[in-house]
């Protein structure tokens, strides 16, 4: 079996950190096939690592290992984890970056931190960790490691003391009052597209979306039907969109931002 | 076998696009090798993107899939489409990307959009996409699953309905007029070196190139035979250079600049 | 045996450079691993790819084989080459891309230039490069097919005559005098943090570092100890950092800055 590892950092191009990471992987496990999500995530974000991450794991197949390293506390108490969902292995920092992926299967309550149905360990036995282990970079010298020797097989409980919860992380707010509901704008895309969480089977085919004081009719079918529209996104989400332009900088949208959608039947 | 499948595309990196689309590919087609391209196509631009996957078939096995979205239309009547040339199989929607890398194999009539001797389908069949097929990423509902499906060695003809012409796109001028050849710069790259569309074996050693009221003489040995030169690029057509510099930035070069050549031997 | 490919160059990820070079080593060499280390090093900039390959090759098996390609002499009289040192074979310009790696392997006197204990070819064996041989691109040209024929286990012998010494280039002064340490900033990484060449092992746990002006004491355990604060990077040298933030901004530093460590023990 050739397992795939996924990475997602924030150590951009420049630097040889991802590389560093590849080596030590394929030093362990020379067969794993190793696909980078992205090395782009604003360094420290890790709001926005979880964002992103949660939008890739269902694509994988069930047993893929999903690696996050944005971490701007390594070096401190904060625990090296790896969980295993429904779908996916996840590896990394216990500082919230799997809270909205787990939250999503059903494997984790985001208010308590609590988790169900996933098997989760603190990563420690220095089996499977570089030594030293250095203050400033855990990437390569516990989570390649970890990852590589889950792809070869390598059961969770080998590498610690399990966990029954986890830093659950920040969560975008998403709630329906009568024919209202809220909730925000949870990542702006490279084309300037602003994907909210409202799941678009929530509401009907015609909208009226509110957001920084815009009011904005849909559903719209493409891009190209109109020069603003709101439309059923990539993740099943309502997206706001700009026609050949960015509906992020013509409206002044930023992540956080709250939207308001009205059924208008 | 495992086959090799390129992709292009303008999705950038910091999203999670890419990712899914290799999640996509290898959850059906285990085996594949990925090739990345470019994924820094500027947004929407065909053209660009058609030049830059002009470039690389080449220097792939003749058995490659190349995946190229940049994807304007999506969501549209635009068509999804497969093409096998004689060198390659590419995958992508008929918006003019496939125009060049036809044209130069000789499959493609560029007035018309007529095919040669290249076997094309319209890619309808449900079985080889995802489902439901998203009005917004046919990245990841129609291209990823084609190319994985062709990985595997699926028939042409099981995707769907066969087409004798596609859209040919964008070309850039070229013609000899006695001494004189009429071309184009039809890419600036990243170290500033601005390509054009004439061959070099279309003109003699000694030349005088006009650009932008620019007279340059070539045809220079290496980037560091002259401050500013032409020189045969590695596509086998003339390139301005500038020597630890900028051509495209100290002379005011744009991709479409047209660009005169006199044999001056 | 699938080998490991490493390439670290200055193309970017906007043109096709690396998408070619890897269709040409997978042309020859189908079962091999490529990884890439990074391909933004500034246009030209071979010092920094230098010391960006220097901290990559201990992770990676001994016989991975590193391509390096920055090379502003590209078509004039420097010589391609292929070394194996202690750890890993090295293929690139001889143009002090491989000084560090070597030197710090101890496979190079840095001063002279003269090989110890590892074996140098020159790469001209026309079997095993393209042909015609570009004077722009030999990337793609000479040293993806070397790497891939390298791949496939053919001898360093077979490319061309032995080499006894190569170019060392540029290194960056280390030297004791008494309790004080003179060094350098050797590079800035993504997040700010200036890195030096002061190995950690070669001072106390208690030391003062000035850099530009600035005293800073050390030595802290994690980037959230302090807000500025001196500790051991994952190199295992001395690294300068600032809390959340980014030390070179903050402290105004620059590759090539000179840094003494004084124990203060």
């Amino acid at each position: 079996v050739s397992r795939i590892v996924t990475l997602t950092t924030d150590f951009g191009s420049t630097d040889a950190y991802v590389g560093i990471m590849k080596g030590v992987i394929l030093s362990i496990a020379p067969e794993t096939r190793i696909v980078d999500i992205s090395h782009e995530v604003p360094p420290q974000d890790v709001t926005g690592a979880a964002t992103l991450l949660d939008s890739v794991w269902e694509y994988f197949p069930a047993d893929a290992i999903h690696v996050a390293v944005v971490d701007p506390g390594v070096g401190t108490n904060r625990k090296p984890i790896a969980v295993r969902a429904g779908r996916g292995l996840f590896v990394g920092p216990d500082n919230g970056l799997f809270g909205p992926v787990l939250t999503r299967q059903g494997n984790l309550s985001v208010e308590s931190g609590t988790l169900r149905d996933a098997e989760a360990v603190e990563l420690v036995d220095e089996r499977y960790r570089l030594s030293p282990v250095s203050p400033t970079f855990h990437g390569r010298d516990i989570f390649a490691p970890a990852a590589a020797h889950l792809a070869l097989g390598l059961p969770l409980a080998s590498f610690g003391p399990p966990l029954t919860s986890i830093e659950p992380g920040t969560s975008f707010p998403l709630r329906r009052e009568g024919t209202m509901i809220y909730g925000a704008v949870v990542r702006i895309d490279r084309f300037g597209n602003a994907i909210t969480n409202v799941p678009s089977r929530a509401v009907g085919g015609h909208i009226l979306l509110s957001v920084r004081g815009h009011c904005i009719p849909g559903i719209r079918d493409s891009y190209q039907d109109a020069p603003l529209g709101v439309l059923v996104g990539s993740r099943g989400t309502l997206e706001i969109a700009v026609r050949d332009g960015s509906a992020a900088r013509e409206l002044g949208l930023q992540r956080g931002d709250p939207v308001t959608v009205e059924n208008a039947s």
